[in-house]
């Protein structure tokens, strides 16, 4: 079983394997692969689609010592594989096991902690130009980059800046036709007209090399050569956006064939100045399921292989935020015809293809570029249209100017809907939607909002389509419950006090309110009985109803699943303070100063004391202090 | 004087005009903008560029329906004047008066506030996508932007979703050569080449349609015939990077020539699907020093003319907090071949010439791509390198992703430096440099400084560029002052206690420190000793020196030229909160949840309470209330 993986201890072992060998070892990766669906949740499709491209990499290159970046590394898994990983590999993306994404924690050969799309051109080309100088300019450093990450304006500021140093830089664009949902946009078309072009074979390169020979004379004759001769290389020669730009395009190549992969980089590796090539590769290739459903295989859910057949592994559990989310979009969507949805290639994460399919003029794809999306939404705002932003809470950051400039300083009603606002589990720290309740409630004009149940969710993004300026709402990756019982409705600014005790408070922000209710409970039965209040709002803060509980109660335990630095908690703190009120009775609870590790988000909720026996202990420990303190007072 | 723009009610005036009479509005404008330079520093250059094309666009376009964005917003002048603003227009850039960049609320034709730069296509793209679902295809929509936005990775996002939608959309490329600095990159480089065809005059298309009518075979002859075909029209039509990308591409054409302009806008306007205009201007044009010195007459001192001299008039003024970290930057260079620094094309901003001369290996201009320049550093960083990010506070809002993933999450050693951190004046809300410290101390791993004077900027970056991780130090667009005194050398985490009272303390972050030097001295005289402590970080904190303050006197105001919203007041908050300490007895200081509008930076204070006065006058507020307090428990 895994005859060469399972004796791989570093890439240089591959030195002495043949293109034969090397197959076999693509096999064993794949077997690898494919077994580990069977038990948990993984990247897959992407990862089966690089394994030539990984080994052929390795063997060319020496990355102890040349530079290699995955962009988005969900596609490192061959390549923690063939690093001396394949031992410890059926830990990945458990807590305490192997990241999901590379991690320099775990081997010199993953650079960066790569998680969102679109740095690897940035960051190799800073290695590049740092090994320079360093004094080492015999160190390669390559890029390899999805077609799906390729659209992020980043990179185009990276190649720019690239072919303006002429720096000797090689990006792999690994295109397999695909983001996480079907590509789309200009470059999209392109890269299918690229790829219509026969593969590769020199023959190209040569005839533009007779053709550069071709002597020019003085104008007019000249000019008219000149043109004619650019003319044939631009018509012979493809890849002329990359051409123009200042890259050499060699391309396209077959992703899937060792031999040609080695010859290619072989080559490439010794030309001069910023390279793309463009390798094709098949998202899934080697399992058919995969490859004829890349969509559905990105992420998919744990299941079982029976011969061809995938068979799901139910893992249970109820509806989550993101399909709320998406049914109360969807619901706006039918009574409303001025409401459209943004995403950033996220289409399947937020569940969206109904609303895809139900109103494709109303649904903006725009591709892996959340700053685009925000100032787009801002403009059909302005147009009188009521458009909503679905992006993760860490891919909106890269967004955070566009929400300050197009959004907040014009007062647009541009709705933003964060998923994954919280502990996103396995994905670990680059998913963690940590910092958007501190980055949004900056901002002027801006209402945000964390719902605290299913119910409230809906309620928001209803408020929201009314509200005369930007809103926010997140919500975390978890399965939504419902909070039983006569409601509050929903009303700007107003908090919902779902129980009241007078031993102490705990004000809850977002759906850790379950948690905020569970702990109530337990308390309660050891004779404790506090208020329990549903924040909704974070901006405007509900003072009227969170001051009184700081001013008359024993304690207050703000919670949040979001940082503590500028957070719902520092909002509870500022309004104390704005109302000079004594303040050292409140806790705060959320995620403390570091970055959070992959773990299942019950794991990490228990870690930080955000979970029902956390916020419990929190209490009884707050009750016992306030209880001596009074002690303390009447003696 | 100013015969016809005086008479100007509306742009609908215009469509009467000849082109002689439009050439001689032209001429008032220019005049306009001359005499404006002899009053006040403002944008200039580009300004006189934009003339012709300003006149032609209101000219061809009805802009009360068909909508307009100008990228970056600081060549709205013309705009303004046209736009029925003429009589208002001496007031331009002074508190109160006009602002420098487009403002809704002054002008229905003015629709987004836009001083960062590249959203135009975006927000373009926005509004026709917007007016087509509202039932209005028949509005045009136009972006205007100059080459020197261009790179910027929105732009390049904007234009591949507007291809893939085949949006009717017009962008009008203004390419006068320049970004504020001369431009950089592989785009500027295809840009000058472009440029260096002869102007376009229709020919071109001509021949392009010729060929297109070329009967096509089956293959091989077809494939043969078909590329010749599209090798042709590579060759003949130029621009073949964004028609690649899924624009037409029509140009160049002389941007100074009203006629000329008319005609090409009337064409493009009837073409179906995105047109990309290129138009060639120069910045400056029409009045000869600023032709030649553009870079200069940017944004050029106050100055008189004499016929073709310029005369500037000196308003005196010490050295500000950009020159003292230029020095320091430029010293660090010398001593520590490592040491890098990047600029978003803000290379006069930052002052950094003198930088690029001297060290033009290690002085990296990406242009204006601030997402890039993080990542490209995080690169760097990586490498052993110690690179300096010096980009204004409000546009490395652009890079917060890149903070977190580059530079935060791997704990590489960036130095980040935010000039503008603070009021920046006339330029009004989008540079103020307002939430740079709420947006940096989310961050783990970063440790976050201002400097309360020049001597503490010089120490700060020495200290970061020995620290082991990212730092970042921020100050306003201010003169520098040193405070006098024997100085406690800086040290990590540690605050400086510059004097001792019991009545109170002011806690300084940042350069505001002098108003808190002076509102302690009036404070002194009327009988009044207040601590004053020079916080220098906002992260870490040190505690150890302002929780007792917090304890034991009567009163705590912090100050600082940031948002109240999770910013250094906050950070104090939440340190007191966690020490279980009575926060009611402080103030925090600082800007408003509200955008502030343009103004010169000490006006803007004083209206903010941030001045000395401001700041005394809470102190004297703060301890009568201490005071009665005090009286009342002792009754």
């Amino acid at each position: 079983m895994h005859a060469l993986l399972s004796q791989l201890d570093s890439p240089r072992d591959l030195d002495g394997l043949s293109n034969r060998e090397l197959n076999q070892l693509a096999d064993e990766i794949r077997d690898v692969l494919c077994n580990l669906l069977a038990t948990r949740t993984a990247h897959f499709a992407s990862n089966l689609g690089v394994v030539e491209l990984c080994i052929a990499l390795h063997r060319t290159f020496d990355f102890r010592r040349d530079r290699l970046i995955w962009d988005t590394g969900h596609q490192i898994y061959p390549h923690k594989l063939v690093t001396g990983r394949y031992h410890e590999f059926s830990t990945i993306r458990t807590k305490g096991g192997l990241m999901g994404y590379p991690n320099p924690a775990e081997s010199e050969y993953d650079l960066f902690m790569t998680g969102h799309a679109g740095c690897s051109v940035s960051t190799a080309l800073g290695l590049k130009s740092g090994d320079d100088l360093m004094g080492e300019p015999e160190r390669h450093s390559v890029a390899v980059i999805g077609d799906g990450a390729f659209p992020s304006g980043i990179v185009y500021e990276a190649m720019n800046n690239a072919a303006g140093l002429k720096a000797k830089l090689l990006v792999i664009l690994n295109d397999n036709e695909m983001s996480i949902c079907p590509r789309v946009g200009g470059l999209a078309d392109y890269l299918d007209r690229l790829r219509a072009n026969r593969f590769y074979t020199g023959l190209k390169t040569e005839l533009v090399n007779v053709l550069n020979k071709v002597p020019v004379f003085g104008d007019p004759t000249e000019r008219f050569l000149a043109q004619l001769k650019e003319a044939l290389k631009a018509g012979l020669h493809g890849g002329m956006l990359f051409e123009e730009l200042g890259f050499h395009y060699v391309g396209p190549i077959d992703g899937h064939n060792i031999p040609i992969l080695r010859k290619y980089l072989e080559m490439v590796k010794e030309m001069q100045g910023p390279v793309l090539l463009h390798v094709v590769t098949q998202k899934g290739y080697g399992f058919k399921p995969a490859a004829e459903d890349p969509v559905f295989f990105h992420t998919p859910p744990m299941f079982r292989q029976e011969g061809d057949k995938v068979v799901p592994l139910d893992k249970g559990g109820g509806k989550a935020y993101t399909n709320i989310a998406r049914d109360a979009i969807h619901d706006a969507m039918k009574r409303n015809p001025r409401v459209t949805v943004m995403t950033a290639a996220m289409c399947q994460g937020n569940k969206l293809e109904p609303i895809r399919a139900d109103f494709p003029d109303r649904f903006f794809d725009v591709g892996i570029c959340e700053s685009h999306a925000v100032a787009f939404a801002g403009g059909q705002a302005k147009a009188g249209m009521r458009p909503i932003v679905a992006i993760y809470s860490t891919f909106l950051q890269r967004s955070y100017d566009q929400i300050f400039q197009e959004a907040a300083l014009q007062n647009l009603p541009v709705t933003f809907m964060l998923d994954r606002g919280g502990l996103c589990g396995p994905d670990g720290p680059t998913h963690h939607g940590t910092y958007d309740i501190a980055y949004m409630r900056v901002f002027p004009n801006l209402v945000v909002m964390a719902p605290g149940d299913s119910h409230d969710l809906t309620e928001m993004l209803d408020f929201s389509l009314q509200h005369n300026g930007p809103c926010s709402i997140r919500y975390p990756k978890a399965t939504a419950i419902t909070i039983d019982g006569e409601r509050t409705p929903l009303e700007l600014g107003k908090a919902e006090v779902l129980q009241t005790g007078r031993d102490g408070a705990i004000v809850a922000c977002g759906a850790l309110l379950q948690e905020c209710l569970a702990a109530a409970e337990m308390l309660h039965e050891e004779g404790l009985d506090v208020t329990v209040v549903n924040a909704r709002f974070i901006k405007p803060l509900d003072t009227a109803t969170i001051l009184p509980l700081v001013r008359d109660l024993p304690f207050v335990v703000t919670v949040e699943e979001g940082c503590l630095m500028g957070g719902f908690g520092s909002a509870v703190l500022e309004a104390a303070c704005d109302a000079s009120l004594d303040s050292s009775r409140i806790r705060r609870l959320g995620v403390p100063d570091l970055f959070v590790e992959h773990g299942e988000r019950h794991e990490l909720l228990a870690d930080l004391h955000l979970d029902a026996q956390g916020i419990a202990q929190t209490c009884r420990t707050l009750h016992a202090q306030a209880t001596r303190t009074e002690a303390q007072h009447h003696v």
